[in-house]
């Protein structure tokens, strides 16, 4: 008999029928003998809708008021399964933030979670119920209610499974899985059986957004085992767990794409101590977060320095950069938005040599110039032109042979 | 300076431009030098449509999950207000029944409050905010959400004026007032100035349905001095209040007709002691409420039972009763549904002779039958038959002087 925490995106509760079949899963599973525990999102739309509301009532909504607002929606959604699993003969509770004692800092709309008490829940299992608990909401110090950001459920759901010493998180949600790279770009890409915290990390921050980062980050740090399923057909998903020997045997688990960055030259600029450090100090004053850099070798005193920042602030950095560069007697500022950057993401690279080499191989064979590379122990990225990144990733996913089952 | 409650209802908060509204009179009244609490109903609509979708989930919603689900339109409104009243500058703080400390008893969808202890509302307005509160909630011992049933939000807001000891709780809803009778019915209806308690209690039950019975009873309780008054237009609206001299100056406070009572009466029924308890008993225990009662004079042994109950009621009381007299050999049972109680209300009664006399004399005059006739200190009741509710209404109306401004 498992314990097992079971997440319901805004989807898989996005009507009535939906909420339906939520039950019927849940009812399967305590009936295969294991211990349920909920966590649901708002219904699909919901938190949208009062958005618009909030909108409405003034332009720039308060924070903490936009937290007492949007964490109505996973109430109803809570409310809507218990009585639903209640009317089955099922005995069932919602629960909201604050009665399981989900116990946040005071970030409104991004709240970090301090700890979770779970005490009733605890007492509930204990009498045999099923609890159904709201996610994406806490309470503060001052019980007042917060929000813990966009994907925040996840977050709930793997908190409670740590709090609970929960043998198995599954996050349901609109795919069956994390593949191998984003099926709609490579058609042979498979779905990843196993996968490790580290990995699901890296493929998360590069676009592949199965699951929050946050979330991964704190099933890794408590141990938890996260599976991620699709709430729409049966079948298996994938486990996100600790890196094992299995994990290892094979040197690239997946590719990715991300589309969302750009692309800032500074040419000239005075090869100076304390330089780069002006620049991107402003870059941090302003919000904006720097991905990769990259400086060419120094000649006749004044160097290019190239880095990527995410396309939606570009409006905002170059300004910014422009008037620095000025500044410091740069000669000029040249942006590129149409780029990409292509990683691999494993950590069978640890074990295995030539990845990286393979890699600019592969892309070279393609005729595809790569014009910045940035590596970790378990990731190799390039950032090349934006036009050529379905056919990067294709050939990459062939010649590290994940086209195989 | 005062401390004045102004509660909105359903139809007040029924959009975002209608919470503009209200956000403009919250502020005119700070503006004005008083400090103010304002607590909320949910959109009007919106409890419906979270009926719909429990009815949806399950046939029985069970009332705690109930609850839970109806307790968030609140909570969307108190967020908007209180959102766009600091967009204007203003220091609004929204706050649930639990953050108030509304303590109720745990019958939930129908809660009766313990106590309130209103702590965080204190410090608020010390610190010089307007607390905005959600109406019809609170929570039970056990922290779960309850709520007050229909009309509690007006209940919430008389139980706050009670805890704070506030100097005023306003009652903003669509009309301006309490009327000396149905407009719709009586064109020539006044509105009231001033009320006593126990007269609105009587016309809140006779079919007023401008403030809840229960709203009136706590008020009285705690001696709340309660205004109700339109949101919708500027001017003066009723106060409800402590009985005093003026009240008791005018025989006839107001006129109300109820066309939602049915009478039944048993015919030959056998004077012998307890038969009259045992047709009561059994009414009672189906849960339905009976108003008047009269037995006519004993001849040969047997008499005639007549009681009205609810119109609603009739389905379920005409086969218990038909049940019952064959039990006690009554003769046979007969329903009149086209009837109508007519009321005159004042606590002027109490020392004016004569208004009952009056009053046989007016309907009389109309050719208006009498079927039945119920008497307090403060009320006359008469049933007569429904099609001459209007006539009768409007002859009173005119006949106690409530014509005159």
């Amino acid at each position: 008999m498992a314990l097992i925490i079971q997440k319901y995106g805004g989807t898989s509760v996005g009507s009535i029928e939906r909420i339906h079949r939520v039950a019927d899963r849940v009812a399967r599973t305590q009936g295969e003998g294991h211990r349920v525990v909920v966590v649901l999102s708002a219904m699909s739309g919901e938190t949208d809708r009062l958005l618009k509301l909030a909108q409405e009532a003034t332009p720039a909504p308060d924070e903490r008021e936009l937290d007492m607002l949007l964490s109505t929606g996973e109430r109803v959604t809570i409310a809507l399964l218990a009585m639903e699993l209640r009317g089955r003969g099922i005995n069932a509770r919602s629960y909201t933030g604050r009665q399981v004692g989900i116990v946040t800092d005071s970030a409104h709309t991004k709240a970090r979670i301090a700890r979770v008490t779970a005490d009733r829940i605890r007492e509930a299992l204990e009498a045999g119920e099923i609890p159904v608990v709201a996610g994406f909401q806490g309470i503060n110090e001052r019980s007042d209610v917060t929000t813990l950001g966009r994907g925040g459920s996840d977050l709930s759901a793997v908190a409670l499974a740590a709090a609970l010493k929960a043998d198995r998180c599954i996050i349901f949600t609109d795919v069956d899985g994390v593949y191998t790279a984003d099926p709609n770009i490579v058609p042979a890409a498979k779905r990843i059986e196993k996968i490790s915290y580290e990995e699901m990390l890296e493929m998360a921050s590069l676009g592949a957004k199965v699951l929050q980062t946050r979330s991964v980050e704190f099933a890794a740090k408590f141990s938890v085992p996260v599976e991620v399923n699709s709430s729409f057909k049966e079948g298996k998903g994938t486990l996100v767990t600790k890196e094992d020997v299995d994990m290892e045997a094979v040197a690239v688990a997946g590719v990715t794409g991300d589309r969302n960055q750009a692309k800032i030259t500074i040419i000239g600029v005075p090869d100076r101590p304390g330089v780069a450090a002006r620049i991107f100090i402003a870059v941090a004053d302003a919000h904006i977060n720097v991905d990769m850099i990259i400086q060419n070798i120094s000649q006749a005193g004044t160097t290019d320095l190239s880095f990527t920042v995410p396309r939606a602030d570009l409006k905002k950095a170059v300004p910014l950069i422009e008037s620095v560069a000025k500044d410091i007697d740069a000669n000029s500022v040249s942006v590129t938005e149409a780029i990409a950057k292509v990683s691999l993401i494993g950590v069978g690279m640890r074990s295995h040599s030539g990845v990286a080499a393979k890699m600019f191989e592969v892309l070279s064979r393609e005729g595809i110039n790569i014009m910045m590379i940035s590596t970790s122990e378990i990731k190799i990225s390039c950032v090349i032109e934006e036009k050529y990144v379905e056919l990067a990733m294709r050939a990459l996913h062939t010649a590290f042979g994940l086209d195989r089952a």
